[in-house]
């Protein structure tokens, strides 16, 4: 099959996927997402899904990424290691069927803090590819697993995951904290003087129980609890970013992701003193596999 | 009924609970404990609980302290304001019968962080009281929720509560991390590593993942990842602790409670340059209690 004359591309995650029809001209026409995510799928059912997808979108080679690659998707990709460029992710892809179609491979940190990537690498790429990094070599992808992702020529040189969605999600749920946070955090004084304590030096830690005593101590209520939860953590996540990866302070960091987070990583950029700007994941991914399949 | 013919002081918490028969001599003479921590009683069976333990142990005048008197307890007693000692604790006992059963209430901080403890306060005035302490100005009670007190002439002067233990609980039961943390923290170069890597500054939410990242890149087991684990929150939780509280460096840091836990933070302690002493919690306990009832 001949990838110039179209292909399909899916972003294929835990929870949901994204499937997009790119015709012969590298323009997205069509696309669909569902919550066909890898955890609600056996490996046995991918053949079928996918023959489901080609039915709708079109008979065209398929470039797959995310959790489709890991060990409880579809087949399992290895991980290339950084720095990682288009070249070297094109060269790795695992090819279910020859030409038609491949998984893009995960990328691993082995040196320093070992660290793993799947998904997040076709963003970061596409992102860089397309110019919409402008002078950004710092990344931020927010999530449940934040990845921090510094760029330099062409590629992935280095990365860091962060809990911070994770851990917000376990105390909102499982903690002590529950019955206080169950707003949802929004930008505004509450998160800011949080984000702020954090970005200080403050331990999300030691600060955190002081939501459990406010309440107690009927010195606020539980509206803004989520907020001033999210401030510490995303504030403790930016301050361990810019501490391990000291980029050049003028230059922005691009955001990629879900809009609200990114507003709220924004926010809490500003008050480290750094700029942002948002890149839109969806373009940025389409980048990403453009890229890749122009070396295929 | 004359307190100086002897009593018995119960430490009721959560889970648990440890009644202590003192006799006139102020000797404990026997103890019992048992699982009846507050959670596992409602309201009701307070008063026929805590008969049983009168026919056990004796007729005598009962002191409590803990969370059976919080909100989920026998009956809420009111937190009063640091700072706080052996006296104002006294004057705010909460008298279930006059003279004859009384709750010791919680000690609360309005000012600066919001922060409440129920039953710490008691081995703290102990500890104190009966010069345990030596030259000792800071106290941590390391558990679920760690309890840091300052103490100063005679009282508790500031405190803050660090979220360490249950963090590290639902990151072992309910994270991606599970798997992986299914040991016991223990002290060794895992955890002394660790607890540098957050001493210096970094923030363990950007360093768990890794514990992830090794298992699926295969660079280490996961015998040691609970120990990891371990490393980085008690690292987190001593930083803030000292950088909140910056007490005279050559002063020893009191550490009440579990000895496993008190290893780990005075594994810590060390690495953080300070030297710790152990302070056996029912001796404390039964110190401050017995500091408690010479002023009812």
């Amino acid at each position: 099959m001949d990838w110039t004359e179209g292909y399909i591309a899916i972003d294929w995650g835990t929870t949901n996927r994204r499937a997009y029809r790119i015709d012969v001209n590298g323009k997205c026409v069509d696309e669909v997402s569902d919550g066909r995510g890898v955890l609600t799928l056996a490996a046995d059912d991918f053949p079928s899904v996918v023959a489901a997808t080609r039915q709708r979108l079109g008979d065209v080679p398929m470039i797959l990424a995310g959790m489709v690659g890991s060990n409880r998707g579809w087949r399992e990709t290895h991980y290339i290691d950084c720095p990682a460029d288009v070249a070297t992710l094109a060269d790795s892809v695992l090819w279910i069927e020859p030409e038609r179609t491949g998984i893009v491979p995960g990328v691993a940190q082995r040196r320093g803090q070992p660290d793993v990537m799947r998904g997040e690498e076709v963003q970061a790429i596409g992102a860089m590819a397309s110019g919409a990094l402008g002078g950004a070599e710092l990344i931020c992808h927010p999530g449940t697993h934040s990845k921090w992702i510094t760029m330099q020529e062409g590629g992935i040189v280095s990365f860091h995951t962060a809990m911070t969605g994770e851990m917000f999600a376990l105390l909102q749920s499982r903690s002590i904290l529950a019955d206080q946070m169950e707003g949802t955090a929004v930008d505004g004084s509450v998160f800011r003087n949080a984000a702020r304590a954090s970005l200080a030096g403050a331990e999300p830690l030691a600060e955190l129980f002081g939501i459990r005593a406010r309440a107690l101590l009927q010195q606020g209520g539980s509206q803004d609890a989520a907020s001033l939860a999210s401030g510490l953590l995303i504030g403790a996540d930016v301050r361990a970013a810019l501490r391990s990866r000291p980029s050049a302070k003028e230059a922005p960091i691009a955001l990629v992701g879900r809009d609200d987070l990114c507003a709220l990583y924004a926010a809490a950029l500003h008050e480290a003193g750094r700029t942002s700007l948002f890149i839109d994941g969806s373009q940025a991914f389409l980048a990403g596999t453009a890229a890749l399949v122009e070396k295929l």
